[in-house]
């Protein structure tokens, strides 16, 4: 293949289910002229609770469906798949592999004054201790407090957003840490951002809450750029959704995280993929 | 295979994770002689929001793991695997198949004074419209009204029994039925159990609050029964636990649904099974 037609080869992002099209939002805003494919393994998730093993076969599945729909970068647009499964891609797979956990840990650094962040997310993200490694790997005077959150993507997939149930539970995970003099919030989990006001709320105006999602955007422009492999296309780019569930019911969620309209959604498993 | 080896297979029981244990609970305490095998499916859980096609393949992986351990009677414990995927599973296999519809539709009918019957369970059971079916195939006059509860089993396996936002989700799932006439409820989930009291207390003294369990041990009772098939064993039987996920997680979650201790269990991939 030349140049000119790995240039004109789609961005591949794959999730558990929906939450990674708040990274593939940021995608087509920094992007926009690129194809993107999104994989959506709805018919297995939630990942959040499941073990490490489990979580690396998964992501493997998911590549490779991604693989064979020809793709020129991966983007693991899942913090539990990231935190368990990153190395593991990396040492697969030849393309270039963007994870969400290492955008998130710039991200906070550069936002943090007193060095004191804390991370949300998911069982399986805060026992594998990716952000904290990764935090502390950069910038190593950072006191990082991990708060697992494991019932919020699944109230955020009931769009019990604005319910109290939900401000009840976000303030039930986060109450012992309201007193640790944390300045920074990082939204460890791609369905955060939905409930991103409760998270500001609970914890008062001083603390600022970010996402991974525009920074890994940044990353995967970066890596085309020095690549030379950024698209030439001028028209508007292609995107297509798989996921291994039922198409229709990710449509209609998938709309609120993605911000803009799904036009189809195709049925793939990628456990049968190969 | 001679009757007397036949009596000493084991029956196997499925669920997408811990749940089907309140089902195992009753078949130790109705069938203390026979041998029982458990795999909850906790790499692909939970079962409730996903399409009929998915729970159908997941279901004959399930099944055919059961069947290479060599069993004589197979229980679906799984509200929505009964529901989507019990038709198919007769159809596929020999031995026979209980399901925890059909216990649940027969306890309610008993129960019900006034024929009007609340249905409470995941998305899935409800929109599969099985119980409905069910209760009105054995007693046309009754009035079924189907109550999806889609964060319940999600909450009552993160232990959140005794939490203010458990009791106020159920009020937001039960409210738009109490002022029905209803005296009937049935926990069309087998993790609804657990929350028996908070279901009970906010529907009031005057209705009864059923669940499948003990009618579907009944059930596998009168079966091996009839087949000569129940175990002359006078020693306490074996109890084998697998699941897809790690081990570690479902025992100590599962040992408050079963109410007694778990010694082992074993990680299989039912997906890989075959």
């Amino acid at each position: 293949m030349n140049m000119a037609e790995k240039q004109e080869l789609s961005i591949g992002i794959f999730d558990s289910g929906v939450g990674g099209l708040t990274v593939m939002k940021q995608l087509m805003n920094h992007l926009p002229h690129e194809r993107l494919i999104y994989f959506g393994d709805t018919a297995r998730m939630p990942y959040g609770e499941k073990s490490q093993n489990t979580i690396i076969r998964y992501a493997i599945d998911n590549a490779i469906f991604l693989m064979e729909q020809n793709i020129k970068l991966l983007v693991v647009a899942c913090n539990t798949a990231s935190a368990f499964a990153k190395e593991k891609l990396k040492r697969i797979f030849k393309i270039p592999i963007v994870d969400v956990i290492e955008p998130g840990a710039e991200k906070a650094i550069q936002v943090t004054r007193n060095g004191r962040i804390a991370v949300l997310g998911t069982k399986g993200t805060i026992l594998s201790g990716a952000y904290q490694t990764e935090i502390q790997k950069k910038s190593s005077g950072c006191a990082v407090f991990s708060v697992a959150c494991p019932l919020l993507a699944s109230l955020i997939e009931e769009k019990f957003i604005q319910h109290p149930a939900t401000r009840l539970i976000v303030k039930e995970y986060l109450t012992p840490f309201l007193d640790k003099g944390i300045d920074t919030v990082l939204l460890g989990c791609t369905h955060y951002p939905l409930i991103k006001h409760l998270i500001q709320e609970e914890w008062g105006p001083n603390v600022t809450v970010v996402d991974s999602a525009s920074t890994c955007a940044e990353k995967v422009a970066s890596i085309l750029q020095e690549k030379e492999e950024l698209s030439k296309a001028s028209f508007l780019p292609e995107y297509k959704f798989f996921v291994s569930d039922d198409p229709k019911k990710f449509r209609s969620i998938g709309e609120e995280f993605l911000g803009s309209s799904i036009q189809e959604v195709l049925q793939a498993s990628a456990s049968l993929s190969h």
